[in-house]
């Protein structure tokens, strides 16, 4: 049985139009409609044909749904709710894939106070943009991490769930708090060092811009990718969990300022010892299937 | 005509092992000879069978060689030196693939003070580690610095240029200084950052470590990937880099502060512009085909 059998997006970017993709590879009884605010996004979605219907206003898009996902940038999810509050039906649920929960969650429920809300994330992504930039297939084995309130019908976070399992990904429910610190951890301080060190690089007098993308396979290329990602995405992540993001952000900031203690006073032991620890981490990465074990920092070679 | 026609290898992890199989695959008629402190690892190299001869001591290794290439962790560079002075034929060419190139001419000088030295550093290698791990295209399409002194036999500069032309890098020549700047910037620090901030998150009381595996796909596991590098080689690195290091770290720092106020104030076009602005670094990587353009984040995906 289809978790939903109607499922509007609103917003077709990379993960609202991946979720489009997998829902007609995976779930090919459902039938899906999508909206975005952008005319040219609009068309080109039509185009790519990934969708039943594109609708023209968020209110048509919702208007006969039993699930509404949000997939817009999470400083637009209060204007994408309040854009289709009167057209949505009683009996729909509402998602969104916002990666930071608090601020979203509160913004959902301010412009839909009726409505069934389950809050969820897909960890999952590519460093592309973009309706074209998706595929069916990007959320196979990755998490997508759910945090309903309290007080939400168990049936809808279930079915939400369920809709999440058939797109090929792990479900876990926690707090939306909680998911915040985690994923400040996990993603968006990463996500913020690897775009301030870019920047950095970029702003060196005695070293050319030239030079620094000659040299970037020692590591700083990989930190490119990184800051590669959406722009507006990523600003609106780092306005909506500041709190989580400014805290990890002053622990880093002391646990890089011992390495820096330790390299001027050349304690060698101090950063052997950090360099062991974080190897085994990376075991368990790939241990769990969460990376590959091929040696990527040759890429393509013999 | 073949650049070098005897060469000794003194370190036969993955740089070393990587060269060693690039000559016998692109510069057959050169006979290579290998030597490694750890009697395991020229067990384990004799096994793999990618020398013609594996060594029992660092002067029976390089005692009828044309080049002797040092790829061992810069801060064995001294003893790897010494260790073999006194059976280095007078008109050999010494060379190393150190990543830090100040520390090592001197260390190299000072243990050597008759030979030809042309010091140098092949930016490429793998998150992974020992013998086993080289392949002989390691080096296809990325970049190997020389750093010469100016007083050096250009004649020398040439052979261990097309030397590492035949293994399939493309050689630049640059000042020993200007180098461990560049390289703090493109390399060091990115993995210094990594390292730590791998680190920061294993330390958090709140979020476990399973949660930090887990939800590792939204940027974490990149930095695992970097973090997982050699401890030894990357010690030695930053003690013998100190001073670039420290550096290009202070100018982090004031980024990464910078971003934090821009965090806190809610100044969001800060933010947008920088990340906007590190997009295009990317895609110049890109285009000059030091990274791929394919969507890696995504990694193995339909």
């Amino acid at each position: 049985m289809l978790p939903f059998a109607r499922v509007s997006i609103l917003g077709l970017g990379l993960i609202g139009s991946s979720i489009a993709r997998g829902v007609k590879a995976y779930m090919p009884g459902a039938r899906v409609t999508g909206y975005d605010a952008d005319p040219a996004t609009r068309l080109e979605a039509d185009a790519l044909g990934f969708l039943d219907d594109v609708a023209d206003s968020p209110g048509a898009a919702v208007t006969d749904a039993d699930l509404v996902m949000l997939c817009v940038p999470v400083g637009a999810m209060a204007q994408a709710a309040a854009s289709m509050a009167d057209d949505l039906p009683a009996d729909a649920v509402v998602s969104d894939v916002g990666g930071c929960k608090v601020s979203v969650a509160a913004a959902l429920r301010a412009a839909l106070p009726q409505a069934t809300i389950v809050p969820g994330h897909p960890v999952a992504g590519t460093e592309h943009s973009g309706p074209a930039a998706g595929f069916p297939g990007l959320f196979k084995g990755r998490w997508c991490i759910l945090t309903p309130a309290g007080d939400t019908d168990p049936a809808a976070v279930m079915r939400v769930s369920a809709f999440w399992e058939r797109l090929g990904a792990e479900v876990e429910v926690m707090d939306a708090a909680h998911h915040d610190r985690v994923l400040a951890v996990t993603s968006h301080v990463p996500h913020l060092i690897a775009y301030s060190i870019v920047g950095t690089a970029s702003d060196l007098e005695e070293v050319t811009r030239s030079e620094v993308i000659k040299f970037s396979a020692g590591g700083f290329r990989d930190f490119t990718r990184i800051a590669a990602s959406d722009p507006v995405m990523w600003r609106d992540v780092f306005l909506n969990n500041r709190e989580a993001v400014l805290e990890i952000l002053q622990r880093l900031t002391e646990d890089v300022t011992m390495l820096q203690r330790a390299i001027r006073w050349g304690d060698g032991d101090k950063l052997f010892d950090l360099f062991t620890r974080t190897r085994a981490i990376r075991r368990s990465i790939v241990e769990q299937g969460q990376d590959d074990a091929a040696p990527d920092f040759g890429r393509r070679h013999e």
